[in-house]
């Protein structure tokens, strides 16, 4: 066991980063605002954190931002940054607000020279997701798509170990998300993440689907490298009144062969955050609880089975890579995100990346892919190749 | 906490057993004995324990019983028994072959006019089902099937608390039986127990479906209370020389609007019994896990989750009623397993008994239906009504 | 992992025993019973089961037995039993009487002929103890002391990691035993269990540090291989009117250097038989926990935790002997009783043994000597040697 | 369930800290840095980061400090800070040195007019302890010690629950710190950590007992509100080159009459960063482990444990204020400290706190006498009153 935490650099080479969206009331922003001044490695010194004026000068006010930086518009500030000397203005934008309005500003601020980092889904339809993803490509900047769990280290443990073949040849894939918190018709009482998440209008078509479920689906095929090929989808509202589904259920098959089910569900009443991973081969299987996320239990055929935590001198390199603490003194949610904020500053920094830094654009492009296949399948009652 | 063990009546009183199949080399059978034993209320006295006469002979040998009355079948069993006089005579029998040889031995013991206590899945095709039930209707007789697992005393916990609306209306079901016994194709090495269970002459057309796939099933009914009304099934065999499916997956939708899924699997490597059920509600949930039986998770919309395990004075008369010792002395399979031939003791001397002593023949149609029936819709690849 | 249930002897061969105490009421009686029955080994025909003949007697009949072998006394049984033919008399008395009545009755039963199983602690005085494991020795019957906890097999397979180097010299031994049943003063209210526990003249000089803490005490050197040399204990009455200690804690060192502690309280509310184990070497570690007792995590200065479970090919073969049932098919309390008493039976069979079959009178002296020193220890507030 | 994360304020507002110590190669100063950006209440602005002018130079670059406000030794730091203008300089400094050296910096930043927050233990004797309290009280400075584990929301809601009576009288106390890090003499290949740490002047006369077991005792009464009245402990060295303890053991008395033991140790091989700590009263009791922080079981006496976490309508108000996450998003120990900074900077700010925002130097001077305290009673092996 090692007992140093990891250094951090930071300060003055630290990337300025623009948020769009996050303002008062919202959830994600906080998040990203603390994941990105974790390390010392970005920096937040603008805002358009809400798309009403007033509350993105609020916002800026309780986050201590220099009241000329923070913009009413995202047009705005996009504009106005750009007009700065280049060791004043923003270098990336964090895009933080509900699924449709993604796509916009990510176009804008790609064109405008800017990287981008954005949360996930990446866009309210596979159109637009492919637009984007060309976008990219054409500007040569850095795009990273905000599926956090991919930060946590005994992730990128367990996807070493599944891809280097040590759980043999991959044939069962579970996995899923499942959370308590929409078994009732909140939204219709004005609560804030509710009602966008359950407006398709917001959220794009999938309910459930979209919000969690697409963390589940990048998760297992991140983990795994298998891609699934066909699936088989049910979507269902429990809450009457609900225009996207709280409850989807997917049978899958994978290009190898492999097989099995995702669940996404919100009216699981009782669970807080439950995304869990079990992958098995031919020779063993992973299990893997975000609740939990210090802890990677490996199955083997022929052995007891193993318990893998972070900050041990036996992880591999990229988990290591990834944990700032000695071994038991545990990270959480916020490490992992800051974890895809470090190696975003490094890329736009031009250093040295681990393997598969963080998510891409291509990533959000499938995964806009899969809500739709997904629905398509659900409406058809039949399997659908994918 | 309460410490006295709940003292148990037997000896003369017990019931007298003969037990078809069972012989050396069986898994099952060596289980019903320590099961029917445990308790005292029945008592092993015969045996035809094996097709092979000479086997049978050895097997009865080996358990002490008496030679006179262990025979080379069980067509003789039943007859050479009911010319015994009444008070020496078997009064039951427990037929732990393999399932093809279910349906045949327990018509004519029925017949014959003894009580029957069977294993599971109960016959290989639903029409046998059928007329053995119309049998054990005809008859008056006692009939058990052995879904153990519902022997625990915390399913029991669970079933009265679901039942009684301590979870709200149910929407969600979760079951799971993942095993990884079978990933190697361990029938052409001659093992035993794999070779019965992978010939569909013998195990009828499921596979993992049947043989662990039905216990999934009837607990999930079992517990919620709710019946399962459609469903789509996919089937595979991951072995390419199997002939039944070693792992099959079950989306599934139940009467009351609830929906949920199953899965069944013997190629999940590490996973030993992994048997799992999950059911939530509008206000609240429960989970439970095979391998830690005595635990029983409830979650509840308003308050921190519960953690009840058996031995405690809150715990419900029936799930008391199958515990023998104070709480945190922990009971096992076993103890499931002989709560059932506790309570199928007590039925046939015509004593109280709790609320679904144990599962009946009619559990035993209907999962030889679900078996069929889910072969059928992965087949079409399609929603079957059920 | 194997999916066979092991096999069992038994009938005709089975031992014949007869009971001393355990009449209605009791807790460990019944549960001798239980672990006697479940293999077919043991086979109980007579007892003496209550020192009120009355209740002797209902409780022969509760039981079933033979009523000319339901015994108003010890001393009748044994005499009486002694004068049957060899055939039928019993071969060995099982002791479930409270602490003060072991003695005598293993006396004369040794005295008889007869093999001796009896409960712990061995006596309520060392002198006692002494004089018995003498008349043991010049007896030449088998005798055995029912510390239950070495019938588990994760204890044997922790034994076996340990004594063979598997974590290294040993440092440190952490043992507890935590209940929380006598928090209130439950004796008061004439509570069977509570009362002969609380009361000296029955129990002896320690109440959780003799009922409870001599399983710790013993499973810790069993499993360690490593002898207490040293120890400064510490004793309380939490219930004031209560005449012996109710909470005991142990500072401990160990004749190779290692160090550790004990701890055996029965008034941690909510604990319910939380007895604990863990010892930690140069090289590794090991953990265990009776409420979870098929689990047994290791430890490894470089590498991984590693969690082994019964019934798995990698398990060693005292373990693999004392495990009935496939992995995953957990196995409790009564089954590690019942590994004693298979164990007894084969010695008195005088077939082959496992190592360390079951702990022996010598085992019995040493607890009564750690209960007197404990006690010393406490009362001086001075280390002593041991 | 909520699912917003706390806003957070910060930027011009956040309190300018100089930190002392934490230099390349230092572990709980990158902590300290991590943990005060998170919320962005504070800032590092300044820094004398190692006794190296050197190292402090590169340690500043690296961090991205200000080249003017980086100092070559404390000293300077403390009077060039002063003589800056008052909206520049600093307003308090942190101070992450080893042990021997928290004294004299604390000493001289009261007495420059900075507020502290200091790393525990608190010095190493206790005479500079009282020493510096006493000029904290003079100062009228804000001075808070970084036992960081008190900034754990579940040890919040355990210290309410257990003060304000939820499980009756307090009784029995366990607190245990297992650490395996320091099995081998890895001081002697100068590995930094380990280095201090075994060294009698830089540590003080505690090896485990100072730098872990402060901790556990801390946290015992923080969470209890018992104080410890009485004790014995036991020290021993299982690397025989080793100047000071690895390992300690004592048995606890405390002023209610409750009872309970404190094990500190950093050769329990395998075990990371085991603190753990189990109150049991009349009515209930709790357990918490520190490897898994957002988890507090509570035991009724007559009712199911329950399991609360963090992030739940259910959870009272402090804990509340200290979670930043909706629930299921996991905290972990980075986020537990900045809880401690958090409070620092609101108290510096003249902000509303919680009650018992953060350790203070009376827990501090607690701790140096509980250290010496210990050291005597091992040295004379009896009880002493504390």
């Amino acid at each position: 066991m090692s007992i140093e935490a990891s250094s951090t650099a930071g300060g003055s080479q630290a990337v300025r980063i623009g948020m769009i969206g996050g303002g008062p009331g919202a959830f994600i922003g906080g998040v990203h605002r603390m994941a990105l001044a974790m390390d010392g490695r970005c920096q937040l010194v603008a805002g358009a954190l809400s798309s009403d004026p007033e509350k993105s000068r609020q916002g800026g006010q309780e986050l201590g931002l220099d009241p000329s930086r923070v913009y009413g518009s995202w047009e705005d500030m996009l504009q106005q940054e750009a007009a700065l000397p280049a060791e004043q203005r923003i270098e990336a934008v964090s895009i933080v607000t509900p699924n449709h309005m993604h796509h916009a500003p990510a176009m804008a601020a790609l064109q405008a020279g800017f990287h981008v980092i954005c949360d996930k889904p990446l866009t309210i339809t596979s159109a637009l997701a492919e637009e984007l993803e060309q976008a990219v490509k054409e500007s040569g900047k850095v795009f990273a798509l905000t599926h956090n769990y991919t930060g946590y280290p005994m992730i990128r443990e367990a996807r070493e170990l599944v891809r280097s073949g040590g759980i043999g040849k991959v044939q069962k894939i579970f996995v899923e998300y499942l959370q308590g918190w929409l078994v009732d018709p909140i939204e219709d009482d004005g609560q804030k993440q509710a009602s966008w998440r359950t407006d398709p209008a917001r959220s794009g078509p999938g309910g459930a689907l979209g919000d969690i479920g697409t963390h589940a689906f990048q998760l297992a095929e991140h983990v795994s490298g298998e891609r699934v090929s066909r699936l088989l989808g049910r979507r269902q509202s429990f809450v009457p009144t609900r225009a996207v589904d709280d409850d989807t259920m997917v049978l899958l098959e994978f290009g190898n062969g492999a097989s099995g089910s995702l669940a996404a569900s919100q009216v699981c009443t009782g669970q807080e955050n439950a995304l869990s991973l079990r992958i098995f081969g031919t020779a063993g299987g992973i299990a893997w609880e975000q609740e939990h996320p210090n802890e990677l239990r490996i199955f083997h055929k022929d052995g007891a089975m193993e318990w893998r935590r972070p900050g041990n001198a036996y992880v591999g390199a990229t988990a290591a890579g990834m944990t700032r603490l000695p071994a038991g003194h545990p990270e959480g949610y916020l490490e992992g995100f800051a974890n895809l904020y470090r190696n975003f500053a490094d890329a736009v920094r031009g250093q040295q990346l681990p393997e598969a830094p963080f998510p891409t654009v291509a990533d959000g492009v499938r995964g806009v892919r899969f809500i739709e296949k997904v629905v398509a399948s659900a409406e058809q009652e039949s399997w659908l190749a994918f």
